[in-house]
């Protein structure tokens, strides 16, 4: 078992490090519950293993794969993926699985949080979970890591740092009562600062229009820099999302980080409304305990969900007109890395996106990052 | 995937080492089938962790396990011991697992055999083994390792290197009809040669009395320093042992190691003969396919199945008065290493022994080591 630690990662000099810092490499898990993913998963699984191939390009790759699958996902993956055996209940590891934190000395550990699948038995979207809530700790036993367990859900995906001590969050997340509703704002906030190093919070309100997390930031608004952050973003006042992004922007506007600086706000518009086809909601597994997958629901498309890896943003397109937008602004951003974008409909359809599922394990580096814009 | 190489180890400069040489780590999988492991393996699993608890005081273990067992595994085993997920068939990783090769700069690579379950549809142990067969791919993958994938059935105990150029085999398994026999023994040779990097291939005629395995020499005569070996014996000329044991020694005699050494002999006197009791027989559950466990069995019991670690030997005992005499024969043969006995009749039960469920992995030296006849 990794060491298990009392202490925490603010305590013992750790941080969870921005998602542009070097990487020593990138985890995801492979998709195949058929009540989830229609087709038996196979439309997804090439999503993913496209995923997948365009990060390893980059950086190594790791695929966990359930015993049933492990031929499959090893015989649809680049040959450079490493696979390995981890069983789960689905196949979002970005919040499932563990976030690792660094020293300036070179070492790494990992926070295994609690997990509920995004809202335990009041509102989750499946039962059981309890697979999925050993991913953090297998992952790092892999790794060898020592391992905070923090008696707190929460879901990677709800967080995004600077690494520089802010981090942005969403009420409609980290406070919603199907988390941790023994816990208040300011006990929460605590918890932000003690396991990710963070001295500033930024609340937002909420997420993106029906995002069935419930508010993840890593889908609406996301550090792209020190000081900088993106924002998905629609000009139309008609579609729900424009009050969401425009509350957002003037919270944003009206926030410091850590270093007492403004922030400089980047908006991504998003794609035309993308619903979920009769087709496509007929290839699903239709049981009961599952979130259902309905005809003409709107899904959360947004190209805030992009994973930035070692050299390369991996960004999903979704056959919109905006795609190119999207690519232009991540590729303005991002000026020293590749923009690589993938299709992103059957990972969407499935509940997330790029971002969603993929978690990197950041490189520990012996001396701290310069605040620079972008590390190579 | 690991790289696959479509060379040969000896080719590209790589050899396997003896087993005392430096380790990087240990590995096992997790014992389970309850139709070879009596009372649902809950002894077996002891046993197994007390091996695994002995070897972690010296070397970094890692336990392979099904989704299944994972939280029993964790719970039961030393919280050092390293636990991943891993199917398998059953738990001998000696024989399912990898061989790892290593070159003078400091590469470790892995040899991915061929399992048939020691004897396939013919006489296997049990079907299927297709699980199994993947053991050493998966181990290979998870250190990222490149992997040799030979034509070639056969199992990590039916070989024994003294790491310069020598390996000991029995005809009775590398000659059985029932694993490569397509084969002649000269082109059986050539792979030894080409894929363990050995010159000299020792030749004995028969491994232990009743070894499952069919003549496994990891049961029976190994090198344990250049130039010498140990074998078990037995004084009693009326045990069917002893004619096997003597032939051998007269093979061993007439021998020369690859550097023209003739080899020092140490005889390993056996432990009394030890038969199944009708208790043990009860607790297997008994299915078609798997070999039955009958009372009054006799099992293949041998100081000679022990695992040498880093400053560590782990042998099994049997509640046998000659235990004693065979910790202070193997502390004399390994005078800079601790000796820890531990009880060995669960896991003979199951048809093997310490030596049998472990796999080294040898640590990658960028400087070939000095014969010398124990390296710390």
């Amino acid at each position: 078992m990794p060491h298990l630690l009392t202490t925490t990662p603010h305590a013992d000099g750790f941080r969870m490090p921005a998602e542009w810092e070097p990487h020593s490499g990138c985890w995801m898990l492979w998709p195949e519950r058929s009540d989830n993913w229609r087709g038996g998963a196979k439309p997804a699984q090439r999503a993913f293993a496209a995923v997948a191939a365009a990060i390893t390009l980059h950086e190594p790759v790791t695929v966990c794969v359930s015993p049933a699958q492990y031929l499959v996902a090893r015989a649809m993956l680049d040959p450079t993926v490493r696979v390995v055996e981890m069983t789960s209940n689905d196949s979002w590891i970005r919040d499932c699985g563990p976030t690792f934190v660094v020293n300036d000395h070179g070492d790494m550990r990992g926070i295994d949080w609690k997990f509920n699948a995004w809202g335990g038995l009041e509102d989750g979207l499946y039962f059981p979970w309890d697979q999925d809530d050993l991913v953090g700790e297998k992952v790092i036993e892999l790794e060898r890591a020592a391992r905070y367990a923090p008696d707190f859900i929460l879901e990677g995906g709800s967080i995004d740092v600077d690494g520089e001590g802010s981090v942005i969050v969403t009420e409609q997340c980290l406070l919603n009562h199907d988390r941790n509703p023994g816990l208040t704002r300011e006990q929460i906030e605590t918890n932000l600062r003690d396991y990710l190093g963070c001295k500033t919070v930024i609340w937002l309100e909420n997420g993106v229009y029906l995002d069935e997390t419930k508010g993840h930031t890593d889908n609406f608004s996301r550090f792209v820099a020190p000081g900088e952050v993106i924002l998905t973003w629609t000009d139309d006042a008609d579609d729900p999302q424009y009050a969401i992004s425009a509350a957002a922007l003037k919270r944003l506007e009206a926030a410091t980080d850590a270093h007492g600086r403004k922030l400089k706000i980047h908006k991504l518009h998003q794609p035309a409304p993308i619903l979920i086809t009769a087709d496509e909601a007929a290839g699903v597994d239709h049981v009961e305990g599952t979130l259902p997958r309905t005809p003409g629901d709107r899904l959360a498309a947004s190209y805030v969900n992009f994973y930035i890896g070692n050299g390369v943003i991996v960004m999903p397109a979704f056959d919109d007109p905006m795609d190119e937008r999207a690519q232009s602004c991540l590729a303005a951003l991002f000026p020293s890395r590749r923009i690589i974008a993938v299709p992103g409909r059957e990972i969407l359809l499935g509940g997330g996106n790029v971002h969603c599922i993929t978690q990197q394990q950041p490189k520990a580096l012996s001396v701290p990052l310069p605040s620079v814009r972008t590390a190579a």
